[in-house]
């Protein structure tokens, strides 16, 4: 079938987080470019879709739901739909992906082309525009770097939660100020001006209660939102503060080189041009202390060639992208052949 | 009230952990002295006595269990119990006391002297036959150092957790051999004996799969459980374990050195002579690798009258040497006024 769109055909790209999930509905483009501006057609926006977190009835009815909401917000319905991308966090194996594609496929008729992948391959299209190739970097609550190269090799560094090392996300970031506050307190390490800002963010009235607060609730991003005020303490020059931040950005900086080094996504010395897409909190720009920043100066010196993108798209974009050119690309299989 | 034993009266000692809980019915000694052998009478075991794991209710009913049955080998009753001291890991603020004192209470006549004490003050017990006096360091699943000093004031170190900074605990050790797995497969890390030898144990197909195990289950102690792995690895001349194990040394020994200075335990150059009790698996002797024995070098560097000592009773007969001691002086103070 040659994509010949009458100009009905539309396309869902879906971004299912922890948090929430987005839905983007896209009308099909007309020639094989991506078009400027994209012909996005309505967005919709519903809870977490992670299985993991909310079983799999809960996060079925979600996608359902949510898909729903953007076709009806665009005037289009089920029928008219050609092709499906959705990029789900927690999917890191193949049984991962047959089992949602499973659930996809009760929902669509046949002739629907359905797409399921890791979310970090959505935050790299959103950046590339929706071409897999290159190294994206994703730093919020957890942190992971994903890398593809143009003939379909990928690889992947980090992105292991924060029991097996990702210190350099927002929850390591804000563990190891925490840490630094009770090892402050109890003798072990050196006096910090984090133990009275956190002390004052967190409500508390001591550095004891810091471990009943810790405790008291296992959510990641309840820990990782105390990231801004490390790096408060870090830009008023409190050392240790400094020293996570610092210690974070060779983290992230090392999984990014991991990637880049075991797919050979630039030459030997490092000057062949690949791109680096950053998304996520901890790599926005502040004021006085660019974590963002630094970890690219961190890369570039081993990688001149690396090419920094900061997507002006979101994820769900991305992945309606993806959906579009893997539908593309199949399409151009079947006509070859 | 003058002690006059007439030969029926008992002390309790209880050593609640997260695991099971430990009862200890003791005959009142005679003398103002420790008797040897331990006047021991009879010792019950139950399941878990923390409140904050399996609730309030289920606690309380496990304490009044585990008391019954130890009272009943004894051929004792309630009414013959003089003291009980209970001691209870998560007993960390004077709420947390005044609560288990409250059910104590209820159970037992008004005449019954009951006290409530963190589960690190027993196991300094233990080492120094009742005398609070020293730091003990506890490296179990997790790790705590405590000391008193002779005129009764405390200090603590780390005892905060997986989430801040407890390193050197099995916990730590364990999390980190699994965070080189992790790195050792995703190109952030040198490759280690660990990765094979981690998968093997855990009955795995390869490193993948390691993510997937370890966020199955979220109880440290089945994390800990890999001590023995990192051990042996460490001893076959693993690097990576090697560094590992030299690390949670480190943390181990600060631990103490951090009580030991903030208590002034000994003098300035360290000479002047303290008990240091050393409790749990993670010190216990290895066949090469001896973690407790390195880090009472380490602490010796600072501290050369450090007086290590490996307790031959356990932490519930140094609960009821507590009793009986805070009896003696309750009793002292009351003549004497």
């Amino acid at each position: 079938m040659p994509l010949t769109p009458d100009g009905s055909e539309v396309i869902l790209g879906l971004d299912g987080g922890t948090t929430s999930t987005v839905c983007i509905c896209m009308a099909m483009p007309y020639f094989n470019e991506v078009p400027d501006p994209l012909p996005v057609l309505a967005r919709a926006v519903a809870g977490c879709s992670n299985h993991n977190s909310v079983g799999e009835t809960a996060a079925r009815e979600t996608l359902e739901k949510v898909m729903a909401e953007a076709l009806f917000k665009s005037g289009s319905n089920r029928s008219a739909v050609q092709a499906v991308c959705l990029a789900v966090s927690g999917v890191n194996h193949p049984t991962d992906e047959q089992r949602i594609l499973n659930w996809l496929r009760d929902i669509f008729p046949s002739h629907v082309k359905l797409y399921v992948q890791n979310d970090a391959v959505a935050a790299l299209a959103s950046g590339t525009m929706g071409k897999l190739h290159g190294c994206v970097l994703i730093a919020g609550t957890g942190t992971i770097a994903y890398g593809f190269t143009e003939d379909g090799r990928q690889a992947r560094a980090a992105g292991a939660g924060p029991v097996l090392g990702d210190w350099g996300s927002g929850y390591g970031i804000a563990a190891q100020a925490l840490t630094a506050v009770v090892k402050a307190h109890d003798g072990r390490g050196p006096q910090t001006m984090l133990t009275s800002s956190i002390i004052q963010k967190l409500g508390l009235s001591s550095p004891d209660e810091v471990i009943g607060w810790t405790y008291a609730d296992p959510s990641w991003a309840r820990i990782a939102a105390l990231v801004p005020v490390v790096v408060s303490c870090a830009e008023a020059g409190d050392e240790v503060a400094n020293r996570i931040l610092q210690d974070s950005v060779q983290e992230l900086a090392a999984s990014v080189k991991a990637v880049v080094q075991r797919l050979g996504l630039s030459s030997e010395d490092g000057r062949d041009s690949f791109p680096l897409v950053m998304v996520g909190g901890v790599l926005e720009a502040n004021k006085g202390w660019d974590i963002g920043k630094e970890v690219i100066n961190c890369i570039s010196k081993d990688f001149p060639g690396a090419r920094p993108i900061r997507p002006k798209v979101e994820p769900a974009v991305g992945a309606a992208m993806l959906a579009w050119n893997f539908l593309l690309k199949e399409t151009k299989g079947n006509v070859k052949s």
